[in-house]
């Protein structure tokens, strides 16, 4: 199942996308798609509806990031092995893991900002996990089951703010519109290996990042495994797992995003985000 | 105004605590302390309330975390220059930021889980800062205007995790249990100088932390104004402000929490915590 989230920021609705691509509306069925809505039980209902019998929505809405109510956003850093070479780190010997703030979390079409001053905001594409049942210490065996679904993410960072202004990454990886989610939450049975998952990224229509998720240094089931050591996972969580070479940090010399620049990206079977770069406004 | 949330975890109410420390229920007037009644205009209108009028909670009800629906929990380190020497490292030149998952939220006097495998779980007193207004790109002279009131926190965190495990301090600081948060959210108006409030931390009845938020490096205005310039703060959102010296890392050895201990800390005017510390269950 594609599920998604339809509308203008804060009035999205949820849908699904059908076997035929057709956007299909789901209000009456569920008053979201967040935490409540990612757990098997939830999701099974939903895998059992009639999609034919579901209204059809007119018009190419706005899509907002598939899920609602993020409670934490947890990144993996340095997750494939040349992009930690092309950032001068070494390969890390456990997951790398810092947080970008849920305030971040946008469409995966819509504009993102260039924060003030900004003069070295960067791209990454990478593979995102939603999770959809509550995780605590569970084996990397088992943890794909608490699992809801995937998405593409962009994962911008502020390479000045996360590296030169002392302290952790933090800072430059959660300005605000640095998290476009979507289009689609791909449900797990969609996707049988997420360890088997093409992706790209294109700036101004030029190839910049290929990658697949088949060479992470730590694959999702380890992540998701790994983070619930540290902390409970809860339903809506979303994690980001990392991004391959090519982005404008690993240039020579680095290049960044600037004002009228477009982002393409995608990953094999969840779909596509274009983001325009914008300057900052309140 | 002292605003509380009492019950069993999940199943809070909204209460305040009169001027003769009585518990009063305001589950007739608001339906719960978070984002929407945190606003100056909310605020007012509590304040405005005939509190002799309100019911009076009988016995001593569990209390929980203050504040409902926080999105984000910010993190200063290092912001006092003793604990800063302390733990090995310089003063920073601007704030060091990090956020702690808010899953770790909890009650004052929840007990505090150590971690599967902890040996080096630590205490640290802090000021929260809990914001009631959106806040972006907001001047050190108008942020206090964006806070809605104060608590006492124990940013309770795991050291080996935090500094030994690759990669941010995000690991360390995030682990259930580790952001005891309350009694009371004392709005900004009983708060006239936040940055003369004496702070103590005791374990097992020794005094361990000794401080006041006067020998902060970076004010609260400071701090508030300046994660405004990284990401937007929205109302709900709290911002520990970093501790003074004391903490088990900064001993000499070091010494760190062990099954059985109590931390009883606080901060004037923001009332007390006490948690008893005890291996992790699921």
């Amino acid at each position: 199942m594609k599920l998604v989230r339809y509308g203008n920021p804060g009035k999205e609705k949820p849908g699904l996308i059908d076997a035929d691509g057709k956007l299909r509306d789901l209000s009456a069925v569920v008053k979201d798609i967040g935490p409540e809505q990612l757990g098997d039980a939830a999701l099974a209902k939903l895998r059992r509806l009639k999609t034919a019998s579901l209204p059809l929505v007119k018009g190419s809405p706005r899509l907002g990031s598939p899920v609602a109510g993020v409670g934490k956003f947890i990144a993996i850093g340095l997750n494939y092995a040349d992009h930690a070479a092309e950032s001068g780190l070494p390969i890390p010997p456990e997951p790398v893991v810092f947080m970008k703030a849920t305030s971040c979390i946008q469409g995966p079409n819509d504009p993102v900002m260039l924060p003030k001053g900004s003069v070295k905001s960067d791209w990454e594409i990478e593979l995102g996990v939603v999770i959809g049942t509550r995780a605590r210490y569970v084996s990397q065996k088992d943890a794909l089951s608490f699992v809801a679904g995937y998405c593409t993410i962009n994962d911008v960072s502020e390479r000045e703010f996360q590296i030169e202004r002392g302290g952790t990454w933090d800072k430059g990886k959660g300005c605000d519109t640095f998290g476009p989610l979507g289009p689609w939450l791909v449900t797990r049975d969609d996707v049988p290996n997420p360890q088997k998952l093409a992706m790209w990224l294109d700036l101004n229509g030029k190839r910049m990042q290929t990658g697949n998720t088949k060479t992470m240094i730590f694959s999702v089931a380890k992540i998701v495994s790994y983070c619930s050591q540290f902390m409970t996972l809860l339903p809506g969580d979303v994690i980001t797992t990392g991004t391959p070479p090519g982005v404008g940090l690993g240039m020579k010399p680095p290049m960044y995003l600037k004002k009228g620049d477009v982002m393409t990206l995608g990953i094999e079977g969840l779909g596509e985000q274009r983001q325009l770069v914008v300057p900052f406004k309140l």
